[in-house]
């Protein structure tokens, strides 16, 4: 398959990687056709792996997975092109973490609303999933904990994309819940908090732990 | 210890009988102290159990254990009398859960407000934490999990109450993670609609489940 990738951070730079492994063809897509990240991370994962702009990336994926900051969303597929992602699964892994009080984040948008939401409102042809939003990118590739597999939670609107993404994530190593349509965003988003928060309960904090459902 | 117990419903029951099981005296509370629940509950479970009004069982508890529903929390501490939770541990193991639209619930209050947060604010002088609200009442009491135990999050204020109610957690067969100051609310009660929304992925819903941070 081919894989866009919105997004030069760890988690655009991990799950590129991880696409690659899996055999796929991945274009990471940023601002600038010339991000050095991106030129770099394109050169050191090799010829599957391409760079780019954004549009990029979306005209490129089947798949396109959103790993911009959240609260940079409607800014980076503004700049996509809406239109560019017809009918495509948008892997949406994004929080919408608000920094401007320092850490512990807290969440930008919440409620009644969240991410997710948000992305399929402003995607509204594409059938977007919500996942890899609640452990960091240490660990969303062959997550190997002591007890796991762990489980990844994901949310959407379209059952065949959800079918799809579950795919992605038990090749990816995770166990997989589904939490329903992508209104669940709001609880998605707000878990990813607790996860954040146990990271800062140790000085200095630490980003390895991840979220199992124990099952009778 | 004496615990009192607000509310007569399943999370009341079974955590005054766990707190029973354990040595301690248990008071429920209810609307009226003739309740008929309360009466056979206290009956049912034995000499170290006793019912009576919110007030007589916020009187009776070092620690008071709020398992009312969430959307009647302010009616039942009123009842009770706010000034008598003084100092007092208060376990708050409510959800705002709203069932106006069917099932599965969505949350009444959400966003930057939660139900741990209300019940702090009604009582300013009690030492609030949020626990229990993540797991349903059929595994709160030593919870049997394979690849167990499973962790149970905890948030408020006051660290010595909170160091109270881990230890009680852990008599009860938990871990426990700690989510930070009783603004977390907000998170750990959106992470019941996961746990809610996991029981209604099955049909009939099925309720033997519980979350667990895995760790490296």
């Amino acid at each position: 398959m081919k894989i866009g990738i919105l997004g030069t951070g760890d988690v655009g730079k991990t799950l590129g990687k991880a696409f690659v492994a899996l055999g796929h063809e991945v274009k990471m897509g940023s601002r600038d056709a010339k991000n050095d990240k991106a030129l770099a991370w394109a050169k050191e994962t090799g010829p599957k792996a391409s760079a780019g702009t954004f549009a990029d990336a979306a005209a490129f994926g089947d798949i396109v997975v959103l790993a911009t900051l959240g609260i940079a969303n409607e800014s980076a597929l503004t700049m996509a092109g809406c239109d560019r992602f017809r009918g495509k699964v948008v892997i949406d892994t994004t929080n919408p973490l608000d920094f401007s009080k320092g850490v512990p984040p807290t969440l930008a948008v919440s409620g009644h609303d969240s991410a997710g939401e948000r992305v399929q409102i402003l995607l509204p042809e594409a059938r977007v999933v919500k996942a890899f939003n609640t452990v960091g990118s240490l660990h969303m590739f062959r997550p190997d904990f002591p007890g796991g597999p762990p489980d990844m939670f994901i949310c959407g609107n379209d059952a065949e994309a959800k079918k799809q993404v579950a795919g992605i994530l038990k090749d990816f190593g995770w166990g997989v819940i589904d939490s329903g349509g992508i209104e669940s965003s709001r609880y998605l988003e707000a878990m990813c908090l607790v996860w954040v928060l146990h990271a800062f309960s140790s000085t200095p904090p630490t980003w390895n732990h991840a979220f199992k459902v124990l099952m009778k």
